[in-house]
């Protein structure tokens, strides 16, 4: 099933071309904080996925080019990531992002993304205004979490994976020398964060661990890896962030980017494609406002 | 005005040893999730203040000892902090955490905390079971965000403060060459960020640039600075990080911390003390559990 979050943060479930929207399905005091539907529904799920089997039965059925969809979770507690999981790319950035003795995610950990940082595959990717400086795009798998999860084994960790979603994983470069900005915020501008198009439930992703990762620009094919080259599988992902502290439902873990990696300027029209997931075309603008402070 | 998170999630102003539960001046609804209700409040600060100064009008006065207190706001969308930001600091730790150039918060900005590290002044600080790692304290002036907040400027930036609390930023500290972990993930470790023993909103404080900010371990002064020695003020802080996002109500700045950095150990009892905001004593006990990566 996919999930998406959409227009003024109403839920929907995708099938086609459409989108019924499942909204009412969802307690009547969320209306009050909606950007937190997706964490009660993931919370909920039990209970709930009855009534969103039954989405066909919506009166409410859109066409899905009508409605603007937003982060696949607008409002996760928590956005983990993998800053270095596919061999390839260790390497393919010099010292920049990687250290010296090519370290993984394995030993670097994870680090955090800010969730305001989140848009939805009907926005805009946008770069500060006027930077002279270098973004770039990182095409990723994302894991939204099920249930609280805390020092899970990995051989358990996949009970807790509630769906997937495509990432992709805005970065402001750092040279250095010159500029060399701590790596949670390079990573944070706002809407450096893609997530959608929508969040596609474990139950219908056969092998998470074997999927097709993609990411073009301008039409042109710039990443393409499989998830099986990951470093640190989904599982060890899990166990490795809940060794640390507990895993909220709706956090998202996005799980690292394969080679390939490059600049985008503004103009630019980036699309990221992960099988069995979805696919999401955002357009690269800029802020409308100078920042009082540059990058 | 303090205002304070306590037993389940309830809300209090604190006067002197008496807690007011003032719980029911926040709608009903946020019962379902009582986590958001510092979020709620502070977002909602214009219309719920006259009934917070009506405070002893509450039919609930509970003696301050009686309450166990959570975090100040348990669960900010963000909780931001900055890396290097008193001079005294910057080379204490050579370059582990200070790059050469003895670079500070103004040149590296911000980096992230996980909310899922914070715990409360009634609530203990928990270091890996059985690890042989380094863990640090760091005595910080927290700053509660009360309005949402984007390319604020710093002559401005005052008007968007809520309040202030004290946040011990605790640190899994690295080994050049031997374990290199990402700092975002370093600083997260649940329990790692004691957010307390309140808010104290933002006109009780005179001067939050001229506060005395002290650290304790069993008893033993470690930490004694002044905020007057903050590199980037408050003011510019917020700039800072709003110029690369938007913050939302209730979000946390932790400031940075003074010298005097030094480790914890299991049976310590740390305690932070900000002039005007308050004092709490946490114990450095260990998790109950060995978690299935060690740290």
């Amino acid at each position: 099933m996919k999930i998406a979050s959409f227009n003024d943060h109403r839920i929907g479930v995708v099938d086609g071309n459409t989108v019924y929207d499942i909204t009412s399905a969802l307690p009547e005091f969320l209306s009050q904080l909606p950007r937190q539907r997706v964490n009660w529904l993931v919370s909920h799920w039990e209970e709930l996925r009855s009534k969103f089997a039954d989405y066909r039965n919506s009166d409410q059925a859109l066409p899905l080019a009508s409605v603007k969809l937003l982060p696949a979770n607008p409002a996760p507690q928590h956005v983990f990531a993998a800053p270095a999981n596919y061999q390839k790319h260790i390497g393919e950035l010099g010292d920049r992002t990687v250290t010296k003795g090519g370290r993984s995610a394995r030993e670097q950990g994870f680090f955090l993304k800010a969730p305001g940082s989140l848009v939805g595959a009907g926005e805009a990717l946008l770069l500060p205004k006027g930077s002279q400086r270098r973004f770039d795009h990182e095409s990723e798998l994302a894991v939204i979490i099920g249930k609280r999860a805390r020092n899970v084994p990995r051989a358990r960790a996949m009970e807790y994976v509630f769906g997937y979603s495509c990432l992709i994983d805005a970065t402001l470069r750092i040279e250095k020398g010159v500029a060399e900005e701590e790596r949670s915020m390079r990573k944070s501008f706002e809407t450096f964060t893609p997530l959608g198009p929508w969040i596609v439930t474990a139950d219908a992703v056969a092998d998470p661990s074997s999927l097709r990762n993609q990411l073009w620009v301008n039409g042109e094919l710039k990443q393409d890896a499989n998830t099986s080259e990951m470093i640190v599988g989904i599982a060890e992902l899990i166990e490795l962030v809940s060794s640390v502290l507990t895993l909220e439902p709706g956090d998202v873990i996005a799980s690292g980017t394969p080679e390939g990696v490059g600049p985008l300027v503004v103009g630019d029209q980036v699309r990221i494609e992960i099988e069995a997931v979805g696919d999401m075309t955002l357009p690269v603008g800029e802020c409308e406002q100078r920042a009082p402070r540059p990058y």
